[in-house]
């Protein structure tokens, strides 16, 4: 396999972003499965060799990975038992074969294929929005994580995707999970069941926490939590008095997507003041934890978060305090993705540097991490019909006629009582479209994360009633299914002509997306269909 | 009661919105329970006169709205048989008493008292979230617009608020529902089973359709819905050759808060080649819709908007097509505050005197209309706990200096490198507030309003252990329980300082609020208290 050439043959993958100033180089990328593949299932020579060392195959990937990006695999080697997870990894495919009907998918099938394939077998009346989980994907970034930073135990951020799928995966292979309400904790206690281990594999990572939430993970059994002011200090005092504490540090989040520091953290003259009440009220202070934000940019933001660390701890075990700090938790902030920039290789190098100098092995200190983002991203893809479409014909572009007739009827001419000139502008933006396309997910669904996450999505299209083979593009706009007018996804991008049934899909959207998504209007994407990527 | 003098003597009502330019005068008021109330519920003396006679007092509330607007009652009268809604009123009382737990509460009680009282009533170690229902609201809605606009037969927009005791009191009284997805018939039928008239009391309002949702619409026995595009047309013809069907107008909705004439709606010409093609296709065209957007400020665009319909009445009754339309469905966009300006019976006044010129009775149109946020707006109160909170002090207002300690690690200072600066603000603004609340609801939850429906709220205080009588007003920031710094529902309020088990409450939160929240990290106000107002 990794002697394959692979080209690269996408039909199609305009952004689709309300934020120009996004498209960055990141969004001409496909997923990684694309990336590895070829876009055409029809041509069987270019297909890879089917083999069942499913984890042979990850680690292949990631050495291919590796290999392009020119590093030495020896280097940065884990020491974590291959053979364990090998075993394990065989065993959960087993198991989500059975439990989920997941279908063994070759490692080398592209993710267009695969779409046109789900959509292929389902009834040809069917027009549901679903979404296709790869549920080797958890495995695979599980495997990364390990071989990149072995020193460093994730527990998956719950919140970015808390589909009881991921949790499952991650469970087995020895994940922990930072979880920050009640809520997130039940659906681990749900799956994980009485005999997961909720005093080391789970930290309530929330600053800011309620009372009745407090009582519901101490009476899980679990020990781990962060803390970054005062009054909170004072209710686990009264509330969860045998805690293990870490201080949440505030850091330089200003290279993430979605920055946190305004909300939570505390900096260090902060810390000092904490460290003083925690002894006072003989509060268990067990190390520090830090978010550089979501999708950090900047992988010297570790860096530095990482000497204040070093900073706390060493403040902390001054003779005022007497606290020996033993853990350390480095948050999230990790891409989804490898080929983003930093890749991921790059930010585990700078913090594997980082550690050694600063938090040697010797000096014996757990560490752990938050990832979120990066174990949930690129493990769905949403698949979406068209359920409806306006062709801007002659009668519609010659509107302007009819606002003389009627007085005031159309809102094609921009006036000053307009609310503001970005929808002014969205709104010319629709009014010049050449066709407008309707499809059942939106803002109010997995887009919601065009508006809380930033995120720019990649759209692909199918035909499915392929009568027309013209590549001519036009200037259209995707509508979601809701009835409000922001319910918009892409105000201008260039699609063919496509008609109603016919499939727009958007790969990696595990993230913060279904997560946040509401049932607005009655629509929300609800079908799973899983895959194995052998 | 009408002779009675109500004092306000608000605790405190500070804005809490992202938009300053929509601090309009209406959020200078309370909702319309606190206005024919006092806030101090101690004060006996001036509690109005309980009666068990519902109806009349439901009828007595809006006959005080109308006089303090000079309305004069006799002009308007509805025809309706008042006595059978005063039944069907009592009826439903004990219904929602026997089924939900509903408190009987005095109609002069103000909402302030009510949520202190809901509070009291609650395990002083529950610190959840809720809402307030009252149920009696909808009721006196429905009995409002029959006054008003008897002629008019509301089906009310399921879409602002999908709670199934808001579509149980509406069915009851006779109203009809507008559902735009087949989930949301799925709810109404759930609710009103069998033997409901779908023919008459559904209309499927969505323009833009997917098949399998006609096909579960046609299945149920609906009847009516709307076009407005050539393909759906095509798409009926195959899929619902026996709908009858409704050409959806686009309107000028440049004065409402939420237009939707960018994704739907045709205009003049279009309506003509809808015509011509749904004669060709001898599709049932038998009358219009059109909607003016959500909360509309501008009477005058239902005039235009009905001169429009008239228009295309007559249009499509020439030779060319000979359509007889029957059915006229004037949408929504109706405010659900009688505070609001235009009043709903100024709104209603304008319809009611374009109706009478260009639609009189004697033409004998059924007309029809789609209120969401009328009936539901005013109907819920959000009950909230302050879980968390932050005292900005020295150490914290220093933090200057720590940045030169510790190399960009503080937020503070402003940067080019910052995304932009809306966000630098708001930076700043929470950097220099006093005191930083975290309450259990947020932007995800029920203010995701703020977001999608640009929505101001009006925030409450209670002060649970009130120890500290001190009014000293604080700057304040209220941030939702989210990890998310998103998460923020207002930057800069002024609060005095509250601790942590204290209630910030918010009315009137019934539509676009839990109708499109979700359950992001764990977080979604799930709890109900259900309330009768005599």
């Amino acid at each position: 396999m990794s002697d394959k050439q692979h080209n690269r043959k996408e039909t199609s993958k305009p952004e689709t972003s309300n934020s120009e100033s996004r498209k960055a180089d990141d969004n001409e990328r496909d997923n990684e499965d694309d990336d590895k593949a070829d876009d055409d299932d029809d041509n069987n020579d270019e297909q890879p060799v089917r083999t069942n060392l499913v984890h042979e195959l990850n680690i292949k990937a990631i050495d291919d990975i590796l290999h392009d990006q020119g590093h030495d695999l020896d280097e940065q080697a884990t020491k974590v038992d291959k053979r364990r997870r090998q075993f394990l990894v065989h065993e959960l495919k087993e198991l989500f074969e059975s439990k989920l009907g997941a279908k063994h998918v070759d490692y080398g099938q592209s993710t267009a294929s695969i779409v046109k394939n789900c959509c292929k077998e389902l009834p040809s009346d069917n027009d549901e929005s679903f979404y296709i989980v790869n549920l080797s994907h958890y495995a695979r970034q599980y495997h990364q994580w390990m071989h990149f930073l072995g020193r460093i135990h994730p527990f998956y951020a719950v919140k970015s995707n808390p589909s009881s799928f991921i949790i499952e995966v991650l469970a087995e292979l020895g994940g922990g999970f930072d979880c920050a309400s009640a809520e997130e904790l039940a659906l681990v206690q749900k799956i994980c069941g009485d005999k997961f281990d909720y005093a080391k594999r789970i930290i309530f990572a929330h600053p800011c926490k309620s009372i009745s939430h407090i009582r519901q993970f101490r009476d899980a059994g679990v020990q781990m939590t962060v803390v970054d002011n005062e009054d909170e200090l004072t209710k686990l005092k009264e509330h969860w008095p045998d805690a293990k504490v870490l201080l949440r540090l505030k850091t330089d989040d200003r290279h993430s997507m979605s920055p946190f520091s305004t909300k939570f953290g505390a900096n260090e003259r902060e810390c000092i003041t904490l460290l003083r009440l925690a002894r006072k009220l003989n509060i268990n202070l067990v190390g520090c934890s830090f978010h550089v934000g979501s999708r950090c940019l900047d992988p010297n933001l570790y860096k530095e978060s990482l000497k204040l660390a070093r900073r706390i701890f060493d403040i902390a075990q001054q003779d005022e305090f007497k606290f020996d700090f033993k853990i350390l938790d480095i948050g999230g902030g990790f891409s989804g993705h490898n080929w983003d920039k930093p890749s991921f290789p790059e930010v585990a190098k700078v913090i594997n540097q980082t550690l050694d100098k600063i938090f040697p092995e010797s000096e014996g200190i757990t560490l752990m991490s938050e990832p979120g983002r990066y174990f949930s991203s690129g493990g769905m893809t949403l698949v979406t019909r068209i359920i409806a479409r306006r062709i801007h014909n002659l009668d519609y572009k010659s509107n302007e006629k009819i606002v003389e007739l009627n007085r005031k009827m159309s809102y094609v001419q921009s006036s000053s009582e307009n609310e503001n000139e970005k929808s002014d502008s969205e709104k010319a933006l629709i009014e010049s479209a050449d066709n407008i396309y309707y499809i059942n997910d939106g803002i109010y669904g997995t887009f919601n994360a065009i508006i809380f996450d930033h995120k720019v999505f990649i759209v692909h299209y199918i035909k499915i009633n392929d009568d027309n083979e013209s590549c001519e593009q036009f200037k259209s706009v995707v509508f979601g299914p809701t009835c409000d007018s922001i319910d918009c996804i892409a105000h201008s991008i260039n699609l063919p002509l496509l008609n109603i049934g016919d499939v727009l899909w958007f790969p990696d959207v595990g993230s913060y997306t279904s997560a946040c998504a509401s049932n607005f209007n009655g629509f929300q994407t609800k079908k799973y269909v899983f895959i194995w990527k052998n």
